[in-house]
């Protein structure tokens, strides 16, 4: 079930970007499976990965021929090739050889990504029967057919596409996610695919995606566990008319909001989808001594089984929120300064129910589908946001059935 | 729902520790929601508290009130005095105030504890009505009117009682525990009260009693959530005929070795009454560099809720295990060094499924009620164990639906 405005947007092809998809059918056969992504000679790219140790072998594969100038990307769903050991790695650089080898390219110019289950095998022969077709398909204007062919459990396609003005030229970005429940490791999970014709060197592209992967992929939680194989790619075609991009000049404070922006979108939407989720929940936490601080408070209130639970029945329950606040671990942390707020309603002062709360106004809050949650530290200036769902009835049917 | 034997055991008597209940109807009138806690002049008296920043009211107090050789407990259950500020401080020393009037003691000789719903306001004069029936009652033989008289979303009353032979006298450590979900913010949840005869003096009590809720109350976890109210005391009467408890011998270390005992059996129970648990399940990390590597690791898969659905589900999961493991935050972790076992069954070897493993022999431990997740870091020596139990339906209905 989405929460509130999936819509899938009208997507702007990237000059020099193509995609192709085809069906290797991995896991089912009603839909396509491989996404095969082409760049041309001359797009930079950059690269953010899981942080979990456990990370699955088209993780090291893709992360080690980075460095290479890739040229393709070669994504496969329905199998994570984790879990899998020397197997693993081999049966990664198989595919790679294998599209190499159609498009008579360098298979260390291929970045492999694989989303799915854990702990099989890959099909490596079902992914060389199906690349020719993807590598046919290969066109400019593809994106709608890519965002499908990336899905597992997601019940909708997730992309974002916008263009911005860069000295009188304009720049398209445009991408991709997929992901239900971030980050949930036996999905292996999220996965996400920017390009855009901008300009830029590979070194502050990738400063540019890791800023603003910090502040969205890494501000969504569904249920605070990370993925063996989450990833997110920023291709720069450099194919757009407007000039390069240079580190601080307005033309990159513009672009840089642009990537902001579109990564935010597509970890909100992943968010949307949450296993279960019936509420979108914004985490605010302001006048934080540091953003460290900000983070662990908001991500503390965010993980809370009994907070989501509480959001769920649409239960005002400020309680259990000034509880998780309380043993968030903030060193010396004055409960009796605390506020915290349901959209404007204030809910929590001087350690307990604001005097001015009234049930009901909590209550006509708590009923929307999208919940504003601000905390008010009172200890500084850092303000920061972690975006989640509520925990319901069908997060746990969705998790305890999904193997059997 | 409980999970495996919870039966209620017979209760020894401890000389010099009386207790009494009675009913103030704080939240229903069906059952005693009061107990009185009387300690003969010269027992030591030994707390643990909350490590939540965000504590209640009678926590300050108890806190306070333990450093004055304290002579009586008085719980109440059905409101935990939580997030009840100033109003609350004041309510708590009321309710001791009123105990000492009737006793004729000293109001700061008495600790008060509180479980229950949070952020209302205790109704002070109901429970100043019942004291003096509770008082009435006071008795050494009453231990399981106690155990009941403290219940709150409990479904069976929890208690242990042992004995040992100090230098050939009989020492007996009696003792009750409340909480179904460790730990609970809104319920306000884990209490334990814990007598013995011994004699021993009060540093080393509290010492003894640190040790033990640290292996016990400590490492056990429904959902990762820390209470606002948690406590345990424990109480020595020195009425034994046993010679006096010294530090750094035989008798101390078997008298350590009870309290121990009794400490884990009652926070075993807790999470036999976890909320919606179906399993209880055992982790235990063993070569870990330090303890604290080991309980990190241990923590991190038991508060996973993919993890626990998986168990709920009966799914030999290992993958998302693993996962866990990974994302635990342990420096430098070699993730194809790990073994990880269901009971006997090695799942995990080399970094992905043991090349052994049989999915039929994953699938009847898992169909067990009780289950031991082995992980193997082959990093060091150290060994910790931590318990919880799944997360089901239940967990999310009881949760969601408590206030409403």
């Amino acid at each position: 079930m989405s929460v509130g405005n999936v819509d899938f947007p009208e997507m702007k092809k990237i000059s020099g970007i193509r995609l192709g998809t085809s069906n290797a059918g991995i896991k089912q056969t009603e839909r396509d499976d491989i996404l095969v992504v082409q760049m041309d000679e001359g797009t930079t790219c950059a690269g953010v990965f899981t942080q979990n140790a456990f990370c699955a072998a088209p993780v090291h594969i893709a992360k080690k021929h980075l460095e290479n100038s890739p040229r393709w990307l070669l994504i496969n769903s329905g199998n994570a090739n984790a879990g899998t050991g020397q197997q693993g790695m081999q049966d990664g650089m198989s595919c790679c050889d294998a599209l190499a080898a159609i498009v008579t390219g360098n298979k260390q110019q291929v970045l492999p990504f694989s989303t799915g289950v854990i702990g099989e095998t890959l099909p490596v022969d079902k992914v060389e029967l199906a690349l020719p077709k993807a590598v046919n398909n290969l066109q400019e204007d593809n994106w709608t057919n890519a965002a499908h062919a990336i899905m597992t459990t997601d019940t909708f396609a997730k992309a974002a596409s916008i263009e911005i003005d860069i000295e009188g030229e304009t720049v398209t970005l445009t991408g991709i996610s997929k992901g239900a429940g971030m980050i949930q490791p036996n999905m292996a999970t999220m996965l996400g695919f920017v390009a855009t014709d901008a300009k830029i060197s590979q070194s502050l592209l990738q400063h540019c995606l890791s800023v603003a992967a910090e502040q969205s992929f890494n501000r969504i939680t569904v249920d605070g566990d990370t993925s063996t194989n989450d990833a997110c790619i920023l291709m720069a075609s450099g194919q757009s008319a407007a000039p390069e991009i240079i580190e601080n000049t307005e033309s990159y404070t513009l672009f840089a909001k642009a990537v902001m922006t579109i990564c935010k979108r597509l970890a909100e939407l992943i968010v949307r989808d949450g296993e279960g989720a019936t509420k979108l929940m914004r985490i605010v936490v302001e006048q934080a001594r540091d953003n460290d601080e900000a983070v662990l408070v908001a991500k503390t209130i965010a993980h809370s089984p009994l907070v989501k639970t509480a959001f769920f029945a649409s239960d005002p329950n400020w309680g259990r929120i000034l509880a998780a606040v309380g043993r968030a671990g903030v060193i010396n942390i004055d409960l009796d300064k605390i506020e915290i707020y349901l959209d404007d309603v204030c809910i929590v002062k001087n350690g307990g129910r604001a005097e001015s709360y009234k049930e009901e106004n909590g209550q006509k809050v708590m009923n929307q589908q999208e919940i504003l949650i601000r905390v008010v530290l009172a200890r500084g200036d850092a303000v920061q946001e972690v975006l989640t769902c509520d925990l319901s009835y069908d997060y746990v049917r969705i998790n305890a059935e999904y193997r059997t």
